[in-house]
């Protein structure tokens, strides 16, 4: 039975435990939000010894299903004030399924302010000093890790941002390469790692056992009808293995909705130079690698490995969101630049997406000036220095912004939007203003039927059918996160119906029951249900579900929109909640 | 008939206006909260052209009551996201009544981002340039304006705070002397003056006329037992003048309640250095002066002139707020460094309480040791350089503590904790959890009948009784806001009956109507209604209504309690809006 460690850092103790019932069958966000939602008071401060930070495979994570190796971190967040889930691919997963845990959970907050590393193999938990590993990058530290404990080991870690509880620290995830690349971007999570005094979890898989389906043939069966609906879909059975996410630029440029210059136009002069086109042949002209899967077992390989002029390894990716936020919103179009850019971030260990918006605030803040890319790169080292200039990167748009005294600020409840603007693409603004975690396009990615043409058609430009478009995906997208798939699997579910039923029966035969697309979407809700009741409880309301003013009344070119979406369609969205 | 004057900083245009019937009988913080909660959405950003910033003299501003002369400021907080209503003493509400504005309401927002002056005499209100003022403090900004435009006119400006667009910018009043040195200070409200692109109001009375209450006698008569109540009160008729407002630092800390290096104690062993007592002294001994009126027409005579070792001018005071802020709250018990950190505040224009409690975290994130007066005035001189770090100081003690992932953060709702542990005077911490501002003394001044003995008697360590007591001043203070009286009027009207029914005269007299005490308490009502109304729009809840996490567990020395008022006690508190 897949165990519960509970992991007090005020007493430096650790506590296994069974899961009860209620979380039984749960696993990713669907437990990360239940246990949050259920133990955290709404209104504690995100970093003090009440929040927990609470990681947990997918409930598929580990079981050989395609594509389920993404983990799920989640908290109340220090740059939302909401509750938070954040998941990322890599090996973490799997390594934790592979040794029964079904969610480790981060309590209290060591008195003495050290850092510690958490060390799991096949005897447990256990807790460890990590003083050498202070003001290291995820880089430093986790090669550290491989040299002393071998390759066989996966590493979840915080650079000097979660160190310095910044609150757009993220928490990194090595891949299978043994890299610290795949990130827990959002919502400041390492920062609330960093205020456990945990500086890494250092994973030995060695002597665990995979999970095994309760039903062994019906997961298999589905396993497959599954996979052969990824490998049939343009996106997930080639497109997006040879090009990666930025084949999404000249796409969202071309619509007008690709974010430029922290939010004042809705094309980019430079896109082409930015591009998943440009990006794949600049790879394969100095011998990276396309096609890369970020965890064992994914078979969309939508990761990339970015080289140097002189083939070394730079980075992996980067992918269409970083590419963005460090490039067009901020006016710049050297791809090597910005590789740099993700590099660093991935080693202070910060949101690149929250990193890119708050440079593009910084320039129109005047700071520095739009499109200089090495003054660019210059700013983002403050983060690894320390300076206030540092921190205020690393602690996200709303909080650099509110510095400067801005009000031009791309956020909702403090979270930077990515790399679609709402007022060229209604749903995706419904999403980033009625998520449970502030601007977020993986919550409710209506990106597809907006722009992309999958899983439906809904006039990107117009109020209609938005909400809906948005509360379909916002569920789908809870329970896709609780199950531990990937996120891009929905390309192959929005347009198959033989994915969804190999979703289906993948769950069924792990649970050994029946399970319906009704129990998929059921658990959804449950979670979506939770989240909004912690949220609740914070202290948000009807509200702070609303885009920023500027939306609004700044139209956007090059189709002279502002978003339409009236306050009384989005109070809508939630309206399953009980 | 008083008039209110539009000054649309959009289209750089004046529109003067009659007050409509709801408005007629309003004025001060009655009149400031109803515009903004009547016109200002919710929602916006408090940087945006939406926002509005009002600015209006007290009902009796100008009339000859004594200690009338409170200007109100309004708009949506940048500090808080609330309401705001931050009042100061100065000559500023007896010009504007005696040029018949009974408010400014500046709207919109300059297109070309520049800063203008408002110039206003009895020909009406214009809009001029001010390119020559920008980055300037205000000290230097209202000299000029003396020199240029004689010694008749009173300013309200902002400096380079304001200038900024730093959430604890202040308004700075000039007083009888014509320097800058009454504040609203609180809530960030210089912020919005720079976001409106005003840098300085600039009033000439000259040709104005009072004005005339409806029935002369019955006010005269009013004044006339106030002042009698007044001044055979040993606080109002003589202790304040001798002593100041630092006459409370021994009180305070032999209660246990004065907040030490950021409230983590409740006593500090520098009190006796930096008391009133002693202040006293040393006014005297360099030949400063104490007894001195912040306005004409003030009785009380509070403020004070500090002087340096040569017998050179300083800075007024400083209060008990801004000894404390800068002094036991940094672990300073020097009295002349906090003078000059008291004149750095006025001159950039920030607010005194939020500057001390942001240094105080500085301290307590390490970024200069507690006790370390020089490191202190080298901080607050970041302020004026524009530096990272001087926006973070200038932008408050929430901001600064996130940039710095601190958890032990002394404020509500944005907004520091003044000079009262919460733990220590409870009754104090439920006006700080409850009042529509954020943590707030003159909200609601419970330490009267917590520690002075003043308007009743309530035990400080217990919650028993703690919301009554925080609730009826509440309402009683949001009146005397209203009313343009200077809160310290309170002391007499809380301990002798005739000076409650003196004001009520002189509120019937200026009417023309009868006028009661429940007349007098509806006003307050009708106050906090409507802010609360303006908040619930903007998205506040009862969860906001807190105080935060660490002072309901770290026990605060010496009397080890924690605060003990219960969340639905809290939440009792405004049970009589609607």
């Amino acid at each position: 039975m897949a165990a519960i460690y509970r992991v007090d850092m005020s007493s430096l103790s650790v506590r296994k435990e069974e899961a009860s019932e209620a979380y039984r069958d749960l696993g990713g966000r669907g437990l990360t939000s239940s246990i949050v939602a259920d133990e955290v008071p709404g209104t504690c401060h995100p970093l003090s010894a009440e929040n927990k930070l609470v990681i947990a495979p997918g409930i598929l994570s580990g079981t050989g299903a395609p594509c389920s190796g993404r983990i799920s971190v989640g908290a109340k967040s220090p740059l939302t004030g909401t509750i938070k889930e954040s998941n990322a691919g890599g090996q973490g997963a799997i390594a934790l399924a592979t040794l029964g845990i079904k969610a480790l959970v981060l309590e209290g907050a060591p008195v003495d302010g050290k850092f510690h590393r958490l060390m799991i193999d096949a005897d447990g938990v256990r807790i460890e000093p990590a003083d050498d590993l202070i003001g290291k990058g995820n880089y430093d530290t986790v090669a550290a890790q491989f040299e002393k404990f071998g390759d066989k080991i996966v590493c979840i870690s915080i650079g000097q941002a979660g160190e310095m509880r910044c609150s757009a620290a993220s928490i990194a995830v090595t891949d299978p390469d043994g890299r610290p690349t795949r990130h827990c971007g959002r919502g400041g999570l390492g920062a609330v790692m960093g205020s456990k005094g945990i500086k890494l979890i250092v994973m030995d898989p060695t002597g665990g056992q995979r999970p095994k389906p309760a039903d062994a043939e019906a997961f298999k069966a589905g396993a497959k009808k599954f996979q052969a609906a990824l490998s049939s879909h343009p996106l997930t059975g080639g497109g997006l293995a040879k090009l990666g996410t930025n084949a999404l630029a000249n796409v969202i440029n071309e619509a007008g909705a690709y974010p430029t210059r922290n939010f004042s136009d809705g094309q980019f002069e430079g896109t082409e130079a930015i591009s998943g086109e440009r990006q794949h042949d600049v790879i394969i002209e100095r011998g990276g690698k396309i096609g890369h899967a970020c965890h064992r077992g994914c078979t969309i390989k939508c990761s990339r490995i970015y080289v140097d002029e002189n083939g070394q390894y730079v980075t992996k990716g980067p992918e269409y969101e970083t590419i963005w936020a460090h490039g067009a919103d901020c006016g710049i179009d050297d791809l090597d630049a910005i590789a740099q850019m993700d590099r660093l971030d991935d080693d202070f260990g910060i949101d690149t997406i929250e990193a890119g918006a708050t440079i593009g605030v910084a320039m129109e803040a005047g700071i520095i000036p739009f499109g200089d890319a090495q003054q660019a790169i210059g700013l983002l080292k403050e983060v690894g220095k320390g300076t206030a200039l540092g921190r205020l990167i690393a602690s996200g748009a709303d909080v650099l912004g509110k510095a400067y005294g801005m009000s031009r600020i791309p956020t909702v409840k403090g979270q930077a939007m990515p790399a679609y603007d709402p007022r060229a693409a209604q749903g995706i603004g419904v999403t980033y203003a009625t998520s449970t975690m502030g601007a977020d396009h993986t919550a409710g990615y209506a990106i597809g039927a907006n722009i992309l043409g999958v899983g439906g058609s809904v006039d990107p430009l117009k109020p209609e059918g938005q909400v809906e478009l948005s509360r379909g995906l916002q569920i789908a997208t809870a329970s896709i996160d609780a199950s531990g798939l990937c996120l891009f699997v929905a390309f192959a579910v929005l347009d198959d119906p033989t994915a969804g039923e190999g979703v289906c029966e993948m769950l069924g035969g792990f649970y050994g029951r029946e399970f319906s697309g009704d129990d998929f979407s059921a658990l959804g809700k449950r979670v979506l249900t939770k989240e909004r009741q912690f949220n609740a409880a914070a202290g948000f309301t009807a509200a702070d579900d609303r885009l920023p003013d500027f939306f609004k009344s700044e139209k956007l070119a090059p189709h002279d929109v502002t978003f339409a979406v009236s306050d009384e369609d989005l109070d809508q969205l939630h309206d399953f909640v009980d």
